[in-house]
């Protein structure tokens, strides 16, 4: 029987201990499960990161995967635990829109964690990735029922982070969601709301700066230059061959930017 | 039956070959191993943060785990390799008291590691993590027993990292253990030693600052305020509510701080 | 019967969802693959660092362990996507001299990836790691026989990083390979190359730096003194005991040094 895979995605960065404690945790609980990293490295606190880092990876897993994504800056407060079926996999976080650009994307269904015989005790107030989300993630991925953990609710968080708004005849106004590794400016513009966009007149508007070229693939765009490519997320990225553009267009996670279409 | 797990913790950081080249001569030697990062970005040579770290992280794993922790300065010179059995857990690292702080809280056991027919030939002089510790580790992993490692000795290093010094009627010394990711200045008093803390006068002086607020959780406090709380390891630590504590109270590892209660 | 291993080795960096998205695939195609990550912070676009860490990383794996190595600055271009059958082993990378210095090392074929069946539909301009490198190494991993990925080839590129030219009777230049973690400095001189060195008089300049006197372990040297090692790869290195030579002698990947036998 094939090995069940827990994913975890956090803020925690790999200098402390703190992503190694839920490891220990879930491989207490679930010994044959297969830890995956998504990312552990989301801004801290930074709500938003983390709902797009989930969004773009949990794509390419097999169904019954449990993804366990703690960027929690509430930890020990009201806010509360639950755990969502979407997609086929399982998704365990704080009820703080960290799922919501997953939860826009499958039809789903939402937990609230109730039942504490299956948390890590004592419960601490400041860590409830070791206490609460690993354990749980630990059991749904060793095979117990998500209605075992708690009951159905409709009121947790939906934020709109990628929403593109309509200012105008021409105009749609986004964010940007993240800038990459390479430098890449990946924008909340996606192709399936803006399909065709390279047989079109358009210019995207990001940092003081308006590109109106668009190419298949990095090595086509000259070295140096400021493009307008689809990622590999779908999403419009503003790119540069053998460079970052996050380098020239200078502009950070959650600022806006206008793209227009004639 | 369950895979044996392999933890590792390192200060090799991630980007050079080391920890991979580490995890190849475990896998060559204990296919079945289930190998774990606890860390790789202790800093270069902090035997005291390494101790630090596994003694934070050893205790959510399942027992019989083998825990190869390698920060090693001394690589290639006198200082001996040694295997310890401690709480249940195997722990593989230079005798240089990098174990010390699980050491002092576990009862144990301490072999020299003398038996070269497990090492991984031929030893360098500059990389035991691959030649030495690994590969005993994933013997121990997959099922030699502790005793044909080598001798039982007494006279390991002892060093006492985090023991809290009264230096008066009201008041005691200790020292930053870490700063996390997230800012948070751990100190190394631990509630144990100084429970219900909530409920009396304190002070407690790091870097300049002299805090007496107690709060449960980040979120308990006024945002930008600079609190203490209990962390999930049981050490006080100086927190922010929304921020990092640590850029305000400037103050490193290893630094002094200063507890008063009346 | 033991589980296959396959290996990462990208640029992609921890922070982004881009190695989990690929770790998806592989699990989705091979669920009992165990996957390792070799290093993912090789500089981006930096194709002949990604080839000595994979050099580095790949000797103390098992045979048969399939290595999928990315480093993709033509990505999307006419740049061709390979299988190297080395060493017992298999590589899968870019056709762009990332597998140079492991080809250089080993009795080799390799093959065009042709077979689109065995992609990621549908194949993005932008990630092959996740839509060709990945699955494709998942199902060599999976028992799929290389013959059936597509044709051998003799043409593939061949690059000598790291062969040391000579420049007069008693003088060869090199260049640096890397510099690691602990600021050694590893140079492209190999010690099958230069034996004996430690008994010969010899200078390795770098920098601006002479360096005559050679060590065997680090613990050997004067703290703060510059001094030549044999490295755990067989290469020689500047390094200093309990310091960063790096810092002293300024110098980067790909800069040249030279040395003197007399």
């Amino acid at each position: 029987m094939a090995r069940p895979i827990l994913t975890l995605t956090t803020d925690f960065g790999l200098s402390d201990h703190y992503v190694a404690a839920m490891k220990g945790v879930v491989l207490a609980i679930c010994p044959q499960a297969q830890i995956v990293d998504i990312s552990h490295e989301v801004g801290a606190f930074a709500i938003s990161e983390g709902a797009y880092t989930i969004a773009q990876a949990y794509g390419t897993f097999p169904k019954k995967t449990v993804h366990v994504v703690v960027v929690d800056p509430g930890v020990g407060s009201a806010r509360r635990p639950i755990l969502a079926e979407a997609g086929g996999q399982y998704f365990i976080a704080p009820d703080n829109g960290v799922l919501g650009m997953v939860l826009a994307r499958e039809r789903h269904k939402v937990r609230l964690i109730s039942r504490e015989q299956y948390f890590h005790r004592p419960v601490s107030q400041t860590f409830h990735g070791r206490d609460i989300f690993s354990p749980v993630g630990a059991h749904i991925a060793g095979g117990v029922p998500p209605s075992r953990i708690g009951p159905l609710i409709t009121d947790y968080l939906r934020p709109a982070f990628q929403a593109a708004q309509r200012t105008g005849k021409h105009t749609w106004v986004g964010q940007i969601l993240k800038i990459d590794r390479f430098g890449n400016v990946i924008t909340s513009f996606h192709v399936d709301e803006f399909p065709n966009l390279e047989q079109r007149a358009f210019s995207l508007m990001a940092g003081g700066y308006e590109l109106s070229v668009m190419v298949r693939h990095y090595a086509e765009a000259v070295p140096g230059d400021l493009v307008v490519i689809v990622g590999s997320g779908g999403y419009l990225e503003i790119s540069m061959n053998q460079g970052a553009a996050a380098e020239r267009v200078a502009c950070e996670a959650g600022a806006a930017v206008e793209l227009k279409i004639w």
